[in-house]
């Protein structure tokens, strides 16, 4: 059984150029990028020292690993393009079905990397951890080995649980991230120092770490202060996000605090 | 004009237990404590080394400052029974008006320290914010020395700035709590890895340290995947708190991101 030493990118977005230019850095050598999108690939292809192509049926078929980093709706349009036979085609999505990949190759696969990717801002996957599934061990074997070379952990997982953990990665990232992103606007709306909640936010952190988020709760709603719930609720009546927010959370943080 | 020296505290829950610890270990003289529960009035006032009373209408009057950190809807119905006539009073909550306690005294104030308190958990204030108020320009003054001597920054908002702020560190300290202890718990439930979010909480935060949440965000809402969404929102179908929670914030990540 040989190594994966030559990979294929079928995508150019966060996910493809940030895992290209690290399996690129890592010393394994990059044949093709594939973009519907000219400019967006070619830049990509440029970056990884690469062909490039946006025609899918002429994507060679001779790479040892087929990487497909395209959102979940473009995966199955694009490989219905692509002459691939049996080659090990492994998608990156926390959500995509990966046994879809059975029509277009009965080597198939999942390489899930649990980080958040932005274009233009570096990444160290180092210590992070990769979701891997596969339909033979042998690839499987391969993709872990991939991992090892990356530093990252890996774990294998079928469909099912990885678009569980998804979900709760989407939590963890994007809804964070939109909360914040609420509260510096309203600061800045109101003119408020943002920055002193800092040591705030510093504080609520370090117990995160303590990883029992539950038993730190505090405030009006864990202590069923309906009155100062109201009040706040009316002092939002112009923001709308955030009141549907501090609505929700205040409700659910009663209830799941009364309960007990 | 005299400094506080002296303080007697009305409470004795997290904020009053914490705030009164610190006092004691920066030399000032703690007085009386006063709290309904004898209980918890009792262990606080020894953990302070000063007297303890459950009678409002015996709390001595001799003290530079009377710290009131009860719940708000407490403050009032305490503060009547008390024989106070000029004494400093500030309250340290960051929902309660402070105009309210000119009924008791015409000297008050707010003591807002912005942090998370809970008993038995070690706290250290220092390079924290403390927002304080005050009817005269000399009790302010002094307010703004007891914030220097905690290592504070102080800063004076009114009322309605102050609960404006107060919402700002709900959201970040109890929803934060609230968005990860659902997180954790599901991880559990499904016997995901938990752990495994760690390196992306991290980089999660680096970002939120750039102080510019909204342009980092990734994932199906901000790029409109609907068909994801809705397929998370079945698996979520037996996790109602976390549907609810992936339903309002999966809707306004989309708008948000599709206003632009």
């Amino acid at each position: 059984m040989s190594s994966i030493n030559s990979i294929s990118i079928i995508g150019s977005g966060n996910v493809a150029s940030h895992l290209g230019e690290i399996f690129k850095n890592k010393g394994l050598s990059i044949d093709v990028v594939y973009n519907h999108s000219i400019e967006n690939g070619k830049t990509l292809a440029t970056q990884l020292n690469c062909q490039f192509t946006d025609d899918a049926s002429k994507i060679t078929l001779d790479s040892d690993l087929y990487l497909i980093a395209l959102a979940d709706k473009h995966i199955e349009d694009t490989l219905c393009k692509t002459n691939f036979t049996n080659q090990l085609l492994v998608h990156t999505s926390g959500s995509f079905d990966s046994t879809k990949l059975e029509q277009f190759s009965h080597r198939w696969g999942c390489f899930y990397p649990m980080q958040t990717f932005k274009k233009k801002q570096a990444i160290n996957l180092k210590g992070s951890s990769i979701f891997i599934e596969s339909k033979s061990k042998e690839d499987l074997a391969q993709l872990r080995k991939l991992c090892q070379l990356l530093n990252c952990n890996s774990y294998i997982l079928n469909s099912t649980q990885r678009k569980q953990l998804h979900i709760a990665a989407i939590a963890t990232n994007n809804f964070t991230y939109h909360l914040y992103s609420h509260i510096q606007q309203y600061c800045e709306k109101y003119n408020l120092p943002y920055s002193c909640l800092e040591p705030l936010l510093k504080e609520t952190l370090k117990k995160i770490d303590l990883q029992e988020p539950f038993t730190h709760q505090t405030g009006p709603a864990e202590r069923n202060e309906k009155q100062t719930i109201e009040n706040h609720l009316k002092l939002l009546a112009n923001d709308k996000y955030l009141a549907e927010i501090y609505s929700l959370f205040s409700k659910q943080i009663t209830d799941k605090h009364n309960e007990l």
